[in-house]
């Protein structure tokens, strides 16, 4: 069985970043790059954006191309292997960890987990059709690209709410439509929103069809608005939750909070369980966005040299 | 007198990652870019390192190209301002803070630290001229560039015995010099250095000139080592300290460490002082690389955002 100083699990932009990180510190490093529930191909969730235009260095580009340079950077370094395999579970062994996928087994010293979340999907007719071409998952991401635009946001969270003030900033009009009575957001956020000129609610409506040719250019509502049940607008921003992709940590014994979040030291990247990292949207970090995620898989790296470094000695 | 919702100091790339955040959550901008005692342009220290190859995305650009995306990425948005002027103090005032430069005064509401650090300097002759031509400071920016060359580091201490260990994993041989009787890192570094094959300890020597036409080629020594005073070798990395540049903060009243460093939350990148955050090298982040501080300052204008929405609804 081949043993690796460091595994890593996921190969999104925070997971391909930590590897290469890792490499340049000589870490022998496997990048495993399918989650189990996941369909995502190496690069991950950024691979589902339109353009990118909020990682810093990059003014513009495709979550597509970006993806791709996360990759090619890691492959640069010939002690990084990523392999395309469904990790099945994680289990501690004397030394280290043993990482079992459907094809095969390994030795890991440290783990990273990168594993990331899932945004759960809108199940109406043309929402996956038109993903990335108007149906969009993140209003801080995509928000800009609808200057002067009508846009919606489906949900009624406070992350609903914070992303219909985000889009709110760029987009001429913003429709939150949400399929219960009253929206339920912080207070400071409904205050903002009542306070905003260019949001209006739907409420107690649902969302039956996406219609656009080439994107988005009108919904069907469950319910009349205006007289209509054809709202006309340019991009539906579903913000109805995410599954944390955790599963795999949790079984190992690592500690998660109610979200079911990967509880991290910020200042470090390590779990409770010595040797044990974690980066990117599957922790509790407060700001997620690849930047910051591609940068405490980078500082992951670092630890698990250093846990390395030290565990050498000791033994 | 103008006000801004955000000011950061210091245009590095910390500094111009967390403005271009800034802008896209609709906050009114100002970056300033010369801190008093640094002389270095807009884009920050990392436009005196020759190759940058760590920052993720980018398998390897110039210092100077990378510094340029940054300011280019910030200068796309409207709401960004950079000036490079000079600031001299950061007051408290009833709304916000005062900020005063040797041109003129602005008022913001948040201000961000992000002024970083300033290597200190090897007074000798040729280290200036070679500055980036084989004279470095930063072993792990760098050090992939001396696959199999001969390198020196110049210090004893912990970071300078850490550095030597990441260049050895490249470096043919890599030689530390030190002015006096033995270094001091910690006992774990220091037993690696010792196990290590390809590190050798010149102590009690100090290095009197660096010579080279175009780059790097000997040092000369005010010692003899193996009877010459002449060693031959393609970097000198010097790592004797480096001076953290947080006096403007400091006289605030933000919190710091023994260090000097800038005590924040790792996850808010908040200071003690409510409305003042800070990002990158100035801070006490464990691991200080331009990822990491570019990932904060970004978070830094996140928390900026939510401050002042708070802050809008309280008043």
């Amino acid at each position: 069985m081949e043993t690796y100083d460091f595994i890593v699990i996921g190969a999104g932009g925070s997971g391909l970043a930590g590897a290469m990180y890792a490499a340049r510190l000589g870490l022998k490093t496997l990048v495993l790059g399918k989650m189990s529930g996941s369909e995502l191909p190496v690069g991950g969730v950024i691979t589902t954006t339109d353009i990118v235009e909020n990682y810093p260095g990059f003014k513009s580009l495709s979550g597509i191309e970006l993806g791709k340079k996360f990759e090619e950077h890691a492959r640069a370094y010939d002690l990084v292997e990523i392999k395309t395999e469904e990790v099945l579970e994680v289990q501690k062994i004397k030394k280290g960890f043993l990482v079992e996928t459907k094809k095969s087994e390994y030795s890991g010293k440290t783990i990273l987990f990168a594993t990331g979340t899932k945004w759960k999907k809108l199940g109406v007719s043309g929402a996956k059709e038109l993903e990335n071409k108007g149906v969009n998952y993140c209003a801080l991401c995509d928000g800009p690209l609808y200057k002067n635009k009508i846009v919606s946001v489906v949900g009624g969270s406070d992350s609903a709410a914070k992303d219909a003030l985000v889009l709110a900033k760029h987009a001429k009009k913003v429709y939150i439509i949400y399929r219960s009575e009253k929206i339920h957001p912080e207070p400071v956020n409904l205050e903002k929103i009542k306070n905003s000129k260019n949001i209006e609610i739907i409420n107690n409506t649902n969302i039956k069809e996406i219609y656009g040719k080439e994107k988005v250019e009108e919904v069907v509502l469950d319910k009349k608005y205006n007289e209509s049940n054809i709202l006309k607008l340019d991009a539906v921003f579903v913000v109805i939750g995410h599954e944390i992709l955790s599963e795999l940590a949790i079984k190992l014994g690592v500690k998660v909070n109610l979200h079911k979040e990967i509880m991290i030291n910020h200042k470090t990247s390590e779990t409770n369980v010595p040797g044990v990292f974690a980066a990117g949207d599957v922790t509790d970090k407060s700001f997620k966005q690849l930047i910051t995620g591609v940068a405490d898989a980078c500082t992951a790296a670092y630890s698990a040299y250093e846990f390395l470094g030290k565990e050498k000695i000791e033994s």
